[in-house]
């Protein structure tokens, strides 16, 4: 199949055209590279949007379940939901937080509903260029509202709120003292704090830890471009399926208000900004990934912590080699 | 005057030479960037080593007339001293933390003593480049002590406490709450912690501050390659020029031990490599700086912010415009 009939199935909504084009925009081989530019630019014509939902949550704030039972409220409305994944530890781990798809075992067999594991790749760098090509994808084959997951440590939320419109941070119930665990940095990336497990005997600990969040967002700086209100701190139970309605309402809202303030565009252009400057930044920096820059860097290295060449005369040496290479 | 003149007459410990050859090494004309190295590798032979030593402290805590009262005390022993400055700041005001000489009116006045303001750099790359060499060219020019001074803020700690074999964070007395306002990455670079103006009135907030920072000390990972004991906090008071000698007991005690044990050579073999890894990725990022790269950059990023070029494609072309270039 060419690069112009798998995207023609992919404007159709076909999953398994879709499922295929991600394989290849992962693929690293440079035939598979120009393959999906090509396919990127054919679907990128269609002019559809998705509601991009990025959501943070450390392991054991139910965000499995949680993403299960919200995709699955949004596909009984008739939404058709993609589910992507930004996970920075398997490059080591070779796994993947939503390798394991039985982990949403009824969404996974939503017609509605796509989900797709996080691709094993060598640097956030890779998986976030990766993604972005896949959430393109994800717009192109119709679905209304694609799901970016990622888990909360490093990089990955900045990765995961540079490209969405919405960013979710997902918790959970806890006592006062670890509201501190959550850094201030995620905090203002933060939309709406979700308190998940507000069920059984949690119920009252998560309205308390709520509330904390709610005081916590409250001392951050307004955005002018958001309502009264925003960012948000509400309690949801994944488990017994309350609060998800609310939540979805509060997020149209926002985005409503967004698209109407003209933030909206302008997020997204700032956004296409920043990965077309970190791109650049990232490929140049690349050079020094080969294996060939590599050994020179080592041995320039080695020269340079035997204290025979100076940090700068090793430096002019291997830029010297960068461009006759 | 050629390199090999300038450089025999700053081994010879001329300061005027000295004093010259620093502005060399600060210019970015490429003529005199290639003067720089040659002169660098000339006097780099002499195997001379000082005793660097960064300071960092924020505005009001006494910086200058420690610093006045420190290299005093250490020129009196017969000891020459080099005070050099890495300024974040002077690339925006132009101005420089060191610029006014008057500061240090009797240390400037000091026949083994050198003082050399932060140069007025575009970014804090270039300043950390230059302050590097200015300290190779003191140590050629046969200085016992170098002191790099900093301002407390942003990542120039990092700079300096990367071209410095003892880092000293310098501390005015304060209520237990400002304890907090000391980073734990800052804490965590300190050798030593001198809390300044334990005189008069504040000696006894000086003393609990120090006990404070001591106990905060305490609380933070030892270095396996010091003696017992270190990082240490003292109390000082440069204007009664109390416990300058105990300090400089206690560095002299520190950096001996770093010797005996090998951390010395160790680590300034990693600060070298350190230092050539960074000037290797400046240096590549630096192509994204020339007037061409930058209006491509500009031409480019319009395209992607009006969605008429996704992030990758154009990187991508400007990727070949780079390597074309």
């Amino acid at each position: 199949m060419n690069t112009a009939e798998l995207g023609d199935r992919i404007l159709n909504g076909d999953r398994r055209a879709l499922a295929r084009a991600i394989t290849l925009v992962e693929s690293g081989r440079s035939d598979h590279r120009s393959q999906a530019s090509d396919l990127l630019a054919h679907v990128g014509k269609s002019g559809r949007q998705s509601l991009r939902v990025g959501l943070s949550g450390t392991p054991g704030v139910g965000k499995s379940t949680f993403i299960e039972s919200f995709g699955m409220m949004l596909t009984a409305q008739g939404l058709r939901v993609a589910v992507l994944a930004v996970d920075p530890s398997s490059a080591r781990s070779g796994g993947s937080i939503l390798g394991d798809k039985t982990r949403m075992e009824r969404l996974s067999r939503d017609r509605n509903a796509f989900i797709r594991p996080s691709p094993s790749q060598t640097h956030l760098g890779g998986v976030a260029r990766r993604t972005r090509e896949a959430i393109a994808l994800c717009e192109a084959a119709g679905f209304d509202v694609v799901l970016i997951e990622t888990v909360g440590v490093g990089q990955s939320e900045t990765v995961v709120s540079e490209m969405s419109d919405l960013f979710l941070l997902l918790l959970a119930p806890a006592g006062g003292d670890e509201l501190q665990g959550v850094k201030r940095g995620i905090m203002e990336m933060a939309d709406m704090i979700l308190v998940n497990k507000a069920d059984g005997d949690l119920k009252a600990t998560a309205t308390r830890t709520c509330a904390d969040y709610a005081g916590a967002l409250r001392l951050l700086r307004k955005r002018p471009q958001d309502p009264e209100g925003f960012p948000k701190a509400m309690t949801v139970s994944a488990v017994e399926e309350h609060g998800l309605e609310e939540a979805w309402g509060q997020m149209q809202s926002l985005s409503q208000s967004r698209r109407d303030s003209g933030y909206w565009n302008a997020n997204r252009s700032a956004q296409a900004q920043y990965w077309f400057e970190q791109e650049v930044r990232a490929a140049l920096l690349a050079r020094l990934a080969t294996s060939q820059a590599r050994s020179e860097m080592e041995r320039l290295g080695e020269e340079v912590r035997k204290g025979n060449l100076s940090p700068s005369a090793a430096a002019d040496t291997m830029l010297d080699t960068l461009v006759a290479g």
